[in-house]
């Protein structure tokens, strides 16, 4: 008898028209389109191993090695139940129907019966802030898809995204590498809220970020409750929503299509800009920049004028999600004045997030030595922070959509118990 | 030959449906109406004399014992100019066509045509974060107005507001006490931009304000400028004004004319909210709140939450202008309360700003003893900040409007010069 295995990974997003708020919470269903940037699975990404077994009891998930709880009628049970749904339907149905075995694969057509075993892993600690859900939905489905055989050209990662955003809103947008739109739909049955391609990551390869991990001493709030009190509250939102977010989509899918890194870059801060907007105009209201948020700000801010000044337009574009974190864009000509001058505000322990050396060689082991402020940059529009405010940098780039990985990346055992336990 | 010459004190005001943005820069027409509290004159004020003497060479004006020159065009020259032309106007040229110099009053009719000397003084520091502008041009005004017999009946506050808005646009809400609105008019010329009294300091005197002096180290943006930047680049400040503004508008009104300070306090909060929502959606954004701001913002909104849980509705509401700094109002009845409370998170040196004793007796030294959270407080919601975060704390309560002061109070001298110099 064959092993019924499958692992993937898949890779982190970070929105540069702002996903906030749903108009169905139990579809996850958004209020307006949304647009993002799949960052590189090299350096961030979720990596899931799901197994489908006769032995198996029942549906078990292992998170980072600990079990998390399948609960019935939430995210992950949805998610589950409609993988094996799309796999009876697609195949199991369909060969029932027009028996073609052949067609389809050699697989049992009574997997989707089986109870599962999926053990999950992201390669960036909580502690970082960086938002685990959107990569891990997308692996989770990315894994069963490898599983049941739901794979192209027999079903898009379109379709796939359907099923992801049922885990959580963004994940929907890993299931493809490059620019990825989330087009919000019309249809209350969530059938064409779903994940396009915008470009691929071979279009603008040359798209870097940098993500600043700023330490924050409050908790935030979550994401899931803050949006739904926006739609409640604000009275600015609506506008957002009709007015403003439409016209951006269409004016950064066009700048991605030409390459037009300044259109991005302004668009891109205006979207960030406007999200925390309307998070601030809720009741109560949703703080999300802290004063190191705003420093970070500050100095791209400068960065982009002086840029301007010399007639290169915008060479960097903040964004933040749902946290304190800043993702800076920049194209790969620049990245390394931007670190330089993020080192010179914020200088860097020894800490473990340091993708940045790649720039610089790799050779140094202090990597404050590169700090450094362009020449006729105004130092005065922040003031230089202390070590650990800016806990760790990671220098990434755009990257693919998700990978199946070759069997003995798996993180279930021969028993289908996870190598490696919490 | 009689002394021309008049002292008046004006009232700092702090507004609950805030002025963000102009029609008209030069005549200062704001984009949207906006309603303020005007605060007891006893703690905060400015104080204006005037003089006017056939033997001065040229207007000249010291502003806290330090001369502040009358640029030709400015503001300043405006609101001098303005003052002179309506004393010719209404009175000069009047009595010309007229002469009935018995009902006018004794003073010369040339008066207008003198050069005038004038001080002001405001008794808060430049250090504490408080905009001297609107008291200051208040004062100016009113001592103008007594100087040149401007008082009502003949002369209105209103039509006198008219005259105080082109010094600075929230000026013209410190010529009543009580509770006042700015009126944004329609007309080009800006005669119908003026203010009006909502309700009378007497219709609600338990409305107290407590002022959180907040410390930042960076330098903000000048209100002037930045809100014409948002006018420029927001993409939701149209809708605030259009929409937001004007609902507010009549609802305040009617909550200030029922005493309901819950209704009050929501739409307060929420227009700050809003308000600074702006600011973060303008290009490059304009931030006023710190991480100190948000900490007070917290400890209000917890309190409210306890608060609605004993069915007692809101009883803090919190409003920022364009700086770190906090207005708490609230009833009298809660204001002990709530000085205890921000204690607890903030506590205070023994600085110049305490006007908090009263609700204690006044007696004790260290005020910090009296810090104190309410039962059943989530202390959870902030953490315990370091002495100097809020570097000051401001107790007072809705006031009069200008009041004419006695000649012993004259800031000038009998040679016309300032009694005290910088």
């Amino acid at each position: 008898m064959s092993v019924y295995q499958a692992t993937a990974s898949a890779p982190v997003n970070i929105a540069v028209i702002k996903y906030w708020g749903k108009r169905d919470t139990k579809l996850i269903l958004p209020t307006n389109s949304s647009l993002s940037v799949t960052l590189d699975q090299d350096h961030l990404r979720s990596t899931t191993t799901s197994r489908a077994d006769p032995a198996f009891t029942q549906d078990t998930l292992w998170l980072n090695g600990k079990i998390d709880e399948i609960k019935a009628g939430g995210r992950l049970e949805t998610c589950i139940r409609e993988m094996k749904r799309l796999r009876k339907e697609i195949i199991e149905d369909k060969d029932a129907s027009a028996p073609k075995a052949n067609q389809v694969d050699l697989r049992s057509l009574q997997l989707s019966e089986y109870k599962v075993h999926i053990a999950s892993y992201n390669n960036f600690p909580t502690a970082a802030g960086l938002a685990s859900s959107a990569s891990g939905f997308a692996a989770l489905v990315s894994s069963l898809a490898q599983l049941y055989s739901l794979v192209p050209p027999l079903v898009s990662p379109s379709t796939l995204s359907l099923i992801a955003r049922q885990g959580s809103g963004s994940a929907c947008r890993s299931l493809y590498g490059g620019f990825v739109a989330w087009e919000q739909g019309v249809r209350p049955d969530g059938s064409d809220s779903l994940a396009i391609e915008v470009a691929p990551q071979a279009h603008w390869p040359e798209m870097h970020a940098l993500i600043c991990v700023v330490s924050d001493t409050k908790k935030g709030t979550s994401s899931t409750s803050g949006m739904q009190r926006t739609v409640e509250t604000s009275t600015l939102l609506q506008h957002r929503i009709k007015e403003v977010v439409p016209a951006r989509m269409a004016a950064i899918t066009t700048a991605i299509q030409q390459r037009d890194f300044d259109t991005f870059a302004r668009i891109t801060m205006a979207d960030s800009n406007s999200f925390h907007a309307v998070c601030l105009d809720t009741e109560p209201p949703i703080f999300y920049l802290n004063d190191v948020s705003r420093a970070i700000i500050s100095v791209v801010v400068e960065y982009n004028r002086l840029s301007v000044e010399r007639g290169e337009g915008y060479k960097a574009a903040y964004t933040y999600d749902a946290g304190p974190n800043a993702v800076i864009y920049a194209l790969e000509k620049d990245i390394k004045e931007i670190i330089q001058l993020v080192l010179a505000y914020f200088p860097q322990t020894a800490g473990e997030f340091k993708d940045v050396l790649g720039v610089f060689g790799g050779s140094v082991q202090d990597v404050n030595v590169h700090a450094k402020i362009p020449e006729g940059f105004n130092d005065k529009v922040a003031s230089k922070w202390e070590v650990g405010s800016v806990k760790g940098l990671i220098h990434t780039k755009v990257g693919d959509g998700p990978r199946a990985l070759a069997p003995e990346e798996a993180l279930l055992n021969a028993d289908g118990i996870p190598k490696t336990l919490a």
